[in-house]
């Protein structure tokens, strides 16, 4: 049987070659077309020397594809997108532009009105341990930001099962890869190394993706104070999250990790851990692992998660998500496990 | 006149040989003597290779001096200091072993009984930004722990003044020399590079030491959360505070940071800045920087602190100690500005 | 068809877990049993985190194997292996103790001498781009140290088709891997970090496979100055290898490379490369880059290589051998595609 | 009596940032103007929070100096220090603009046509260990570039006691600061980290310097070939030199490095070690550690050398060249031992 072809927009960053190099060994589908802006018309191993066995020219325009993955920035890949959607390809968008359902986010967060505002409901939250079902029938699925990806993880259990209160804070450290291929001071290597900093303290982005998830979750508003900091490694994203355990939900300290392996029981990319995790566990992988653990002096939860922010918290959730649309089995593709040391 | 001895207890760790690298150019104090246990009988330069300027043999036995630090670990270094203080030399221990009040903490955190409580009354806890007075009059005095520097030079303003509710989390993340020149798995350079991980979850050494210097500073207790992670870097600590801010007490956000900058005023090492700071903006340099700020969606004080683990953390902030105990000026030895990039 | 089962003797160190890694996920085998010394008992996950997926415990005795990887280090894997090899089961040695033809070195180089001097001969050196036929007959298989896997690689082509003066120095920069994960203070993080040096000035351990196997290629004796370096990253060998051309070889600087890409065609894990190629691009796989470039302006060649020295240098250069050894497709669990960024 | 005052034009790199940095803790003179081209008008901590305690505004012209340093990249800096040198202000230039005595070097290795040839015989260069005496009375003083400070104390004594054929390899390792602050892929940190390649193989623009100055020591030529090498730290170089020993020069081992200390013997940042050096060793400071060693199975010499490049290869240096110049103790301001880890 003929594989289906699958394309990318925009294979040019981080997240577009990640993508690329996962895509080529995938069993069941064939990369048969990739684009970029600045560099159309030169081969693909002449941008990126570490895919030399992928013999393709980056083209300009897309060719005719089964299903295309968008890694396009914030704004252009609504753009790129929606004429495609009306052919009727399916779309996985790895930017922002479809993961908000509420439009009127899209001017305050990211600048822009949003072109397309009635497929904002159509499109579904690439999750796959909240939205599988969803994700299975989509025509578009707008894949999760990296830190929500870890931070939804790590919460997920305890806001819906409704054991702490939905006062949280989320405090994550990001490898520098997360912001992306484009040339910056504060990623120039001499500033970026030997440095630990926070960012984005008046509200990262990806907080509203944050909230909007958690809150579908439960019936309840929640209060997330979001701060990212960038460590000196390329990969990986810990996130440390804190929240009060509502008096009388949980009795012992092992009832906690309890709850986190009874809800994601039979999950093949989460895996809850009884020690604290560390990034390089997971590098490469699309693994996330979550480690909840209990304050006993002061009744406080606290879970940890860590996730390679470009597998499981870009490149890596898409293919699951392809995977999942397409009927294939879930790990199909991402089966390599992590690189380590 | 005559230069003042000092002399090193165990200077072959990274917080003893720091002390070293910047008492041999003090212009006030003489580097008389230094021991080490098993490095005894070598030359520093042999052990030390970056001090060879330091022409001096590492004893067994501290010779006469007027001034001593202490750089052993715990549980040895009371051991090694209570001989001295009978002697009626003063001492400047870098170890935990006069930083808390209470006895009967030690045998809890620190699985020891401890051989002098009543020293422990004696002992000033040498953060001079809380301290100075009783510093200067002191004859012990316990520096604090790198953690404790950052967190309370953070947190000190907003508890004094009362405008917190004492319901905090501290997340700090520390480069790797904080955790010593003793070899460790978690430490090696293969497992340590490129990887982020959370440590202590069930509660950190330095946990007590905040609490006790947040409560004297108020009459109120406080509930801390404190999380230390490992970061790829060899200095540094940034530690990021949560708390609520109570209502009524900051009406614009711009007051947080003038309340900072009034509590700090003149203080020659702690800088209230603006934008978030970075660990590298105090790398090799006695500063501490601290950057308050208000999550105004939640009402939620946040402030980030950086400090250099081994200087503003250790062998500095005990140097400015020993300027104040000694009546120089409290700045002398420590001029040199951060190392960058 | 049953898979063949394979076995790791010592599967603790860095060379052998990643083995491990890359078995667990071949195609055509069965890592069926593991060794270690002292994690014999415990289970695979709890010492190595990253392996999770892999369920299996850690023995102190291997079980039955059609094929084993001996991961133990020098003198002690020819005492693992001499049983085996008499009862038959075929052995590739990822040690150094079958890769010296002459057991005379053994004494000078590895301090032992060597107990089972006749297998010597029949042990097979494992570099298939040199020794393809003869591996694929071999009962005994010596996988190269990781420098010279770099350093032949770069060197054979000139050496054997005779166009350099076989006065050759070999400069290697190799991460910190290569050093093992037994603990040691050079490569401890805080020392290794912001830190590059040479080291084993006197003469490296790699220095006689060098030798021995560009003479092998040729009839005249080769002059080879070996100097390693430790420069901080977890993975990678580039190694600059520095020889005169004879006069009359190389007409134009593009003929080297003609050359070489001659010698290498076919070759599925050789790329020569007409650009400077970087460590990093071959992160993670069996890969390894060749450069080879005229200074034209003292004719003298000077050849790049780049491997991943966990990967070529070691386990995936092994399960390249098994391969061959097996009759599978060469490129069989070695496809992925290396890590980047 | 009044301090002198001195001058940074350009003070916007590292280079720059480094000497304001130093001069500003300088006991004999007064850093009195900075300049910057797009920073101009901005006050030096909004650029450099580093520097925070130097209240210095960037101007746009330089004020009134006694000596002007000139951090501007070449072509720009002979521009902007011809006026000046006219004017009779005395210039220290780490431009590459006035290190070749042959302008016609200019336009192959700078591509521009030199506008003042007849400066280039004026001006000396300013290796105090080669220059100390024409530094001291020069006018105009070009700081060599940073790999030729470390190859050159590395091969000096070599190569003026006639030792070694000049056929010399130098094989260079530097860290990511050496680059700049100006943007670019290869310096992107998620590029640079985990990474290591050489550059500039057709021939880097320090190769002249090395050739020119090595040349002026005896009355032969000689042919180098020059290989730099990009690693992830931020600071340092470590050059390993490699050329063949005149049969009958050295008899022992141990001349060799009696030679070098006889060499070196008095200067102040010059260190022979008798240890391979590690670029740590030196971090932060204007020492050049140097280690020669004789490979007796070849009768090959090499020769180790290790500095900080923004130090003894840029400001520090150029600090130590004003101190000839000005008649000060050579040491003074320069002081700072390594910092480490």
């Amino acid at each position: 049987m003929a594989k289906l072809k699958v394309g990318i927009i925009n294979v040019t960053g981080y997240a577009g070659v990640e993508l690329a190099r996962l895509l080529y060994r995938h069993p069941k589908v064939s990369l048969s077309s990739i684009t970029g802006r600045s560099a159309a018309g030169q081969k693909l191993v002449n941008v990126f020397p570490h895919l030399a066995e992928i013999d393709m020219t980056i083209a300009a325009e897309l060719g005719e594809v089964d299903l295309a993955f968008s890694a396009m920035p914030h704004k252009s890949s609504a753009e790129a997108i929606m004429p495609l959607v009306e052919r009727g390809v399916r779309i996985i968008d790895m930017s922002a532009d479809f993961r908000l359902k509420d439009g009127s986010e899209y001017p305050k967060w990211y600048d822009f009105t949003h072109p397309a505002p009635n497929l904002l409901r159509k499109a579904v939250y690439g999750l796959p341990e909240i939205h599988r079902d969803e994700i299975a029938k989509a025509g578009l699925v707008a894949i999760p930001g990296c830190y929500p990806t870890g931070a939804l993880l790590a919460l997920a259990p305890a806001v819906e099962e409704g054991i702490i209160h939905t006062d949280i804070i989320v405090d994550s450290k990001s490898g520098v890869s997360g912001a992306g291929r484009t040339l910056s001071l504060s990623t120039h290597y001499s500033e970026a190394v030997d440095n630990v900093c926070a960012y984005s303290v008046n509200g990262h982005r990806h907080l509203p993706e944050i909230v909007q998830e958690l809150e579908a979750l439960t019936n309840v508003s929640v209060s997330v104070t979001f701060l990212p900091h960038l460590v000196p490694m390329s990969r990986g994203i810990l996130s440390s999250c804190y929240a009060s355990l509502k008096q009388g939900t949980i009795g012992k300290k092992d009832e906690v990790i309890e709850l986190y392996r009874h809800y994601y029981k039979g999950e093949p990319f989460v895996r809850v851990v009884d020690k604290p995790p560390e990034t390089k566990q997971v590098w490469g992988s699309n693994f996330c692992l979550v480690y909840p653990v209990v304050d006993t002096r002061h009744n406080r939860l606290i879970v940890i998660s860590c996730i390679d922010n470009l597998v499981k918290g870009a490149a890596g959730q898409a293919i699951q998500d392809m995977n999942i649309m397409l009927g294939f089995t879930e790990t199909e593709g991402l089966e390599a496990l992590p690189l380590y040391p």
